[in-house]
């Protein structure tokens, strides 16, 4: 968490934003947001391209290029930001898998085979915040005949 | 949580989607499942129109008109089905806030003026699980004559 | 977690083995005792097949059929039996990890399109237990276009 | 835990695999992973051999050697990777339970006497992660004569 | 919470009240305290008066104007101070719901768009903590048409 | 907290507010509604009457006298209603504190000596909730003369 | 656990020691009471021996003899007589751990391979209870070819 | 904790007793020894007196003065001399409310308003520990007109 | 704890304290409340009794002299009056072990051969509520002679 | 706990033996790794002893005498070595109290007028661990006159 906390504080002092840090690397903004954090590997190139923008050291570079342990810190669903997404799934999680069942049947999204967006949508009653999860579907299989999976 | 459970096995028994009781009662689908499942508090009207669908007693009507406690319950986390969208926010969750907070500004995604949807994209490596957030952005406003406040 | 109960009870009342009832219905048999514990649906006919053996009434029929909230009671993971499995991956997981990476890149083994076997392998110093988990390898992808995601 | 994460990244820094580290100490590869995230004690040998490879200093030679206090951070359980197996107990963990006894009879699977691979299977589909538990069984004994035990 | 507790040693140091303090930057005493614990931006200007007033560094100025992850330690819910207002909740917070739900119609107070003070009020026995919580009502709205949320 | 629940549901059934409620005992808004939900005893006469308007048994009158174990069941913190509060101290706690002990010295806001409202304030950008908190403040005393509590 | 207490009353009622049901059936001591308070499967002829005593149902005499899922109810934990070991646990835990290895080498006492006793000793400054641990000591063994484990 | 750290070892080099500590400030025993670990503020003279008597730096003196986040470190409950205080509570502590409330009404013994001894009663057949808990009686009271409280 | 509930109820509906109970049995106070809300064994005479006092059945009378799973449910420490006990160990509890050791040396007040005592004392400035903790000292002792404890 | 590690690397790299140490210092071998583990004070000539085998300085000859804050880090069950015996307690914690009750009547073993031992029996089927629990019946005694207690 170390290195997240160095890369936010050297983004406000470098004056960058987010945005401007994806496009350097060519990269979806929630993607390398998460990237940053420490939720996914960056690319060797990548990795120079981002130090170079915050003044890192070359521990840095290697850092961003390993995989990382995900998740991040459960503290942090405090933050009323945070919560408010964790509100929305305590009240509509059993009625999203019953859509998804009924849709689909029985299986899940897929938070591997997925990607995120964030966008702003005007409203003249203000403007509203449109968070969309895009996973592919993935349905429960089993291979039925034992043998296959014998040693 | 009894008469949840009532809903789900009558809706089951007597051979009806949920898109098909939404479409009784004229509501969005995840709002009517949420609302069915304990969630959101029917119209006297409603409470009667989905009591008659699934054969539910005149208790049933008054509870489904009550405003509820809200939540489900936390042990449902661990439904795999579930689990993917908190998986999501566990890994995504500070990048969500970082930038809404670039785009709006210090806030937060109202869960309360709130709309949620879950769609299929097709898609020829698989179809795909769409589901939108959409609230209204809120932000941290604070009124700073304390005599306003004082009682 | 009533049925289950009522299952494994009628199972040994019937003298049935877990195995001749997984045979009456030609499927795996850790699925078949998973399915019957309430972690995976029955089609309708091996529903009425598994009734008719443990002498089920309609409502058991029905039950079987509908897609479960999956998970077992957290409290089991003190079972001797069961614990040893957690206390493997509590010793083994993060070595998991390190090796699927190494060997297939940044992903996961999914526990969707997955299937396990229990075997016995005879040893002159006692016979040991096998447990296979076997699940299609899903990498980490993201579609860095983003607006294919946008509403 | 500070001595995984120095060997974590001088892996990285050398540029070697843990299947080269595993052949120079001649040992399996997960049990070679376990013992690097301090997980076995090596030999004297086996974390002097180690240690030349990741230039490690004396004292991680002495403190390679010691018997750990195993089990890794349970934070960790919140890595998708290492989550899906936890995910596979919490579903199949009573089936493998009930299967366990009707074949063996009352008792565990050893996680002592024990080992454990990580294997890649081709398939069409998409290649499959093999992960194999293989135990010793051990069964609930007891001798019934007290004054055996008595002090 | 490193520069919390730099701050609130430095306070105490130069003789400082949090008023003072709050006057200094022409804020409301609960937000100006809440900002310096590390609950709300300040503005660059007031972030320079307070480093200031209190010899901070140029490194506490940037800090101090970055949005922050809100909430503060949980531990701190046992100092009795503290206590006394979630005792309050755990007794009448209910009440407080069944109320809002009468007056208001079903939905909550806003705790973004949100103002709090602190006061005394004199009393013959014994002065009196009166502590107003001053929220904007936000009542659950949804918008009934599915279309506008589709992607 | 059955009786709780009987309550809510016959207040409802019989068309009655709490205002109402509160009026027939001649008591305050939050002190019935709170005692109704479990949290004071009544007297013998408030007792009586709340039963007559409600319907309640000979049993509820003894119950409703009783001195309650008092607190409210914490899964109801994930209620949003009931969450907001618990988010406002989570941000605003440890200010509330330092202002106090500025204000009065070291002490505290008792709840015991204590009273709370729930109010509606007017405003053209949407009507606010007022909620106060009122409590005697004591401070911490301590006699220091060790004989006096020496047994 | 419903039948555990059941087994407690009736023995008291029977006015039967847990010594006397343990000769009934030829069992030693505390295998009987972990067995009679659900920890340990009974044989057929056993469990009808104890139902006969205690006059339990035929029921009974079927859930005596299933294996089941062990752990006692972790609230118990509170109970000052289970509570003091626990505390030993605590206290000297580690001791063991080390003793342990220094006298066995790296591994565990077997809790499977396993018997207990409770005995009184007597002493003239108060008679002492002696608890003996007594399990097969399991050295950590692996076998470093990988062919082996493989499917 | 830190400072209660060094005073605790400055105490044990230094060879004082914390009665002799207590006796130099002139304050009771158990309140000293409380605020010297964290719990009470000191006078600025009192914190010099100790400061002197354990050669503390002038940092020290600042922070005795501060008024604490009370509460200590939750795991020190298992610490047996602690931990008996709490099986006691766990005990008894549902007796001491129906007794309070039957001798002195609804209401509780105040921890603010409050002292506490730790003395040696001798006995012959081994001298007993007496604790002691002194606090004021605090009522439930209420101000049942709503308009003194609104703002 | 259904027979406390039991007991608690009988008690007010009869109209008696539980002074007048204990004195029905020659015990003390605390120990006889303690005992009726399940925390100690009454003799068998106490318990016809305490049953014929309380119009309790032959099941109860039974039940009240088995020797009980002791502790009370933890999530009565919510209720205020308990609370309070609660708070003054975490604020004093370390306090209280110095001087313990400081007094006695290292060991422990007994919580098993123990008394307590709830009294008030008149106070003009509000009448305090004094409970006494009375323990025998233990002290860490420890037979330093191995081959005593050796089976 | 960093005095424990130290002194836990030092006996390896000075290739002492646990057993050693306890000869050095002529006490039991469990009661000296719990102590030199923080679990018991040493005599001031003991510290002096460990330290001058071990090379500890000055601090660690005070820090050896301090009566410590007792119990392990509650992480440490995870340990297999470790937990077994937690599971033991688990299985058999409540068979462990009837017998103790059943042979001694209502109390008690103590853990601190206590002793244990680890040792080795020679078994031709695999040497095995004997754990003895050797602690002081205690009864629940109480002095059922109140005044004696009263302040």
């Amino acid at each position: 968490m170390q290195l997240a906390e160095t890369i936010k504080l050297a983004r406000v002092e470098k004056g960058l934003t987010w945005t401007k840090i994806a496009e350097a690397i060519g990269k979806d903004r929630v993607w390398t947001v998460a990237a940053l954090l420490g939720q996914h590997p960056l690319s060797a190139q990548d990795a120079q391209t981002v130090a170079a923008l915050l003044d890192l050291g070359a521990d840095a570079v290697t850092a961003l290029q390993m995989v990382p342990y995900r998740g991040s810190d459960p503290s942090l669903v405090s933050d009323p930001t945070i919560y408010r997404f964790h509100e929305a799934l305590s009240v509509y999680g059993p009625a999203l898998k019953e859509l998804i069942n009924e849709e689909f049947g029985d299986g899940i999204m897929s938070a591997i085979n997925f990607r995120m967006s964030v966008q702003r949508r005007a409203d003249p009653q203000g403007d509203r915040v449109i968070v969309t999860f895009d996973g592919k579907f993935l349905d429960y299989t089993w291979n039925n005949t034992e043998q296959e999976v014998s040693p």
